[in-house]
């Protein structure tokens, strides 16, 4: 199954359910809607506004407010933060249906994998983990877009347990979201996410808390702003990141306190030659990287 | 005098000399070459690329080859590197008139005018110390823009020393370029950047550094390449940042290196509320932060 020729059949995915619908949720439900290529769409939210939202935008064909009306769904989508993953998994499993596929969107994949080794998930070879590489600045339903996913990286999860066909149903899904899919282990994406978007965001936290205090914000300049645009994302989603992918985001946070130190060391001690190859190995970093 | 009148007035600054043809000082000359408000604008730049850009975009009406050609300036706006700028100001002082008012843009204050106080510059009184908090990604003349300042802060550091007169001519200035002006003391002005835009630059270094070997770099999103994107800046512009400004530069990575411990003492121990205050407490604010 390659991703041009998938891209351009037709591909139904029957009835799709959407677990959450936030921004991920209600995105994948509008491009899902806007090309047609599921029967029906529906959802599920604990939130009375999100279910509003979703059925006014078109995001989904009906909503419900409990998960068990979801039952039929030959897709079932989890968009749901990282701490309310497993719960939700279990509660599933109790409503779907026999063949159901079931994948997820969340920011951390390694504890899940863990924990689905010891429970006995009915549709546990049928589970595909997945994480869009997409915007997720903790708003709502309310700023969802078809496109959200264009071109953007999905990650998918499979590990040795999991079914062929339902990787491949779920490879194909992310196609039609406009996504371009990258398989790798729990722990790969775990170690990445950790290095290239946990740090990042811990560091904007930290920078925009020095910066309150400071008398005269106008001396900010571009840089500033760019370093700090994501310290406003959602706390509780980002505080459940932190707690779920402790070990890789602490070995992050290890990596560069190290690289922080050394930096000091150089510049208390005016190594002026050791401060020039340290910003040169960033430009050269930054020159090569191709994302 | 009020930045409202300066800007409608037809304030003319007699010959202006610019010394550095580069990002900053070429869209000096092009923003009073555009707006009429010097009878001449000459430069001088050791690089012939530089000069070349700078007379071909109209940024100069001449430039030369050594700084002696700029001694008729009325004001004299050094636009050099911050290591340059001590050697420079002394070979100026050599050659510019009697009456020439100086400025810099040099994003550290503090060092030139402690050196300030023991050297017998002529011109001493009438340096006004300035930086402006526009773009500077390390590129030349050739990207230079007659808006470049537009509504950015642009940072003076008069002294109990300065010239009244040669302060307000060099505010005047700032506001024709576009800028609002900003009044701090040396002291100031270097723990602010330090902690806006020098931290910052370090950040985006190290993080670039970090992702370079990383196997997957598609798992990256929007923020690491906001985070990231000053990390490919001049390496000689910023060795001299960090060398010049070492003492607050120092205090802001120690600041920085305390809350990044305290944050990994968080994630090691689980402590999920301690977290949560946390980005609780950047998102407020990053919602406070008015730029």
């Amino acid at each position: 199954m390659s991703g041009g020729t998938v891209c351009v059949r037709r591909v139904s995915y029957g009835t799709v359910g959407i677990v959450g619908l936030g921004l991920i949720g209600a995105s994948i439900g509008l491009r899902l809607r806007g090309v047609g290529a599921a029967k029906r769409v529906i959802g599920f939210d604990v939130s009375p506004s999100a279910r509003a939202d979703a059925v006014r935008m078109g995001a989904v064909d009906a909503s419900y407010e409990t998960l068990n009306h979801l039952g039929d769904a030959d897709i079932l989508v989890l968009a749901v933060p990282p701490d309310a993953l497993i719960p939700c998994l279990i509660e599933a499993d109790v409503f779907c249906k026999v063949n159901s596929i079931v994948t997820d969107t969340s920011s951390v994949k390694g504890y899940v994998l863990e924990w689905l080794k010891t429970y006995p998930l009915r549709f546990g070879p049928r589970f595909v983990g997945g994480h869009p590489m997409a915007g997720n600045e903790g708003r709502g339903a309310a700023d969802a877009k078809a496109d959200l996913f264009e071109g953007r990286s999905w990650v998918l999860t499979p590990t040795q347990a999991t079914d062929k066909s339902a990787y491949e149903a779920v490879h194909s899904l992310v196609l039609t979201l406009g996504a371009k899919p990258l398989t790798l282990t729990p722990e790969e994406h775990d170690r990445h996410a950790a290095i290239l978007s946990h740090l990042p965001h811990a560091i904007a936290a930290i920078l925009a808390q020095m910066g309150a205090n400071l008398v005269h914000p106008e001396v900010a300049g571009a840089s500033w702003n760019d370093l700090t645009r994501v310290a406003g994302s959602n706390p509780d989603l980002w505080a459940n990141i932190f707690t779920t992918n402790r070990h890789e985001v602490a070995s992050a946070l290890e990596d560069f306190e190290f690289m922080l130190s050394e930096l000091k060391k150089a510049v208390d001690a005016e190594q002026h030659q050791t401060l020039l190859e340290f910003f040169q190995a960033a430009a050269r970093a930054k020159t090569a990287w191709r994302n």
